[in-house]
């Protein structure tokens, strides 16, 4: 397939919105972001997040903090935007998602807070010596189409290049190291160059970390906020979840993703429910 | 001082919140809990989540993400709650802070959204590994008092009884470690237990970690989350704060709170605008 390029790919053509009204946009969730037929809530943010990008007068996403009410499952959904305040370096503003019900009601999927800025006006300075999660070059990573066949449909493979560390997948053969951590190269599949918007789908694309204390299932999100904190060069990006405090049925789960150019360029923290597994 | 009790201390009295009419709450900024007259964010979130836990099913907050729009100061204000979604387990819902600006109209502070559930209702099950900080015992940590003076009004440091671990205040007299790290013994002033809600003060109390990497002065928070994963033990908490990624002018921050049950019982992450300094 020809190398994708950002405004060109199947991650812009499937997160389009389409302005309907002011603060209202149209849009329609694409089946192949899925897993057992639940729209990815990395997908879902960097769908509001383009629309709330097109709301608020500075274009990229510093902070967002959503809430995950209801699943959402592929076809039509609205995003409804509202602008919060608005500045010179940080506008703030508010996004949901919406589905109809089987009543035809409108249901609410997600609500986020948002904060908007300039990652091109931002200063080169780091003052953290931080470091690239360690792992072994991509070539000697391990893709998921390598690992045991998956029982239903996880569509959303079709979409990621992720190359997994092999000290991290143990989990996948019955074998979860017991540290909470996993690490991979990730890519869109089309070969499309990171941006701010990809990066909000990137860290939540992940396997849960729980899957590496030896748990298993569903682990659906509560909670989730995304910083990015540069606009990430080309090339793949590497990306780490781990998880401090499985506890109560709860968990938090961490993610950073550092580019090519070792930056530090996306952190996440979510609360999720434990899988029962 | 006699010991204060969880509803009837400086803490209880000082974030009260009254009914007016349906989600709107009147309240009184207090000027203890101020820094150089702005009041403290985490101070503003307990009060805002105690307005939302009177308004939601579901009494504990889970997790709150908020993101803080312009500087608030003592006196009069108001909460307006908003019921997103209502479930058995978690409750979602959103709040935000109006004071009066020069002109009479309200100006908004602060804007939230919460996940609210049932502490009481959670296993005691731990799955991760996590240790509490490592720090000296109280008696040889150190309190603000005993370090150098102070320029301005910190009146909130009268609210509080917090020791520092001597490894973690260089910074104070011009000797910051760089590993970006302070941690503290933490208490109220008055002896109030801790709760939920004075989780959400706690995990926002402490001095910047930017503070330890050398930089010194204002830090505002642009959006703070804050995870609540279990009712605190009575008797002193253990805190952290840590950065990984001060770059661009913006710094993320990570609070951890542990209780005297060495249970990890908050979580949080914020982004800030870096000080200048």
């Amino acid at each position: 397939m020809a190398q994708a390029t950002i405004g060109d790919s199947e991650f812009d053509r499937e997160t389009a919105v389409t302005l309907r009204a002011p603060g209202v946009y149209d849009t329609r969730l694409h089946p192949g972001w899925t897993i057992l037929n639940v729209v990815n809530g990395g997908y879902l943010l960097a769908l509001m997040g383009r629309a709330l990008g097109e709301t608020l007068p500075n274009p990229d996403p510093f902070a967002v903090s959503a809430h995950f009410l209801t699943p959402s499952t592929p076809g039509p959904a609205t995003v409804r935007t509202e602008t919060v305040r608005t500045g010179r370096t940080l506008s703030t503003g508010q996004a949901s998602l919406f589905q109809g019900g089987e009543d035809g009601q409108e249901v609410e999927r997600i609500r986020l807070l948002a904060s908007y800025g300039f990652l091109d006006a931002l200063s080169d300075d780091v003052r953290t010596a931080a470091k690239p999660p360690e792992m072994p070059p991509p070539e000697r990573c391990v893709s998921a189409d390598e690992g045991p066949a998956l029982e239903g449909d996880f569509a959303i493979l079709g979409r990621l290049g992720m190359r997994f560390d092999p000290a991290t997948v143990g989990w996948a053969v019955g074998e979860p190291s017991g540290r909470g951590e996993i690490r991979a190269w990730f890519e869109l599949a089309d070969g499309r160059a990171p941006d701010p918007l990809s990066l909000l789908f990137a860290l939540d694309a992940l396997p849960p970390a729980a899957f590496d204390l030896g748990l298993s299932g569903w682990t659906p999100t509560v909670e989730l906020t995304a910083h990015i904190r540069c606009r990430p060069a080309p090339g793949p990006l590497r990306a780490a979840v781990t998880t401090r405090n499985l506890a109560g049925g709860f968990l938090e789960e961490d993610a950073e993703i550092w580019d090519s150019a070792d930056r530090l360029v996306a952190q996440s923290r979510q609360l999720a429910r434990a899988p029962r597994g």
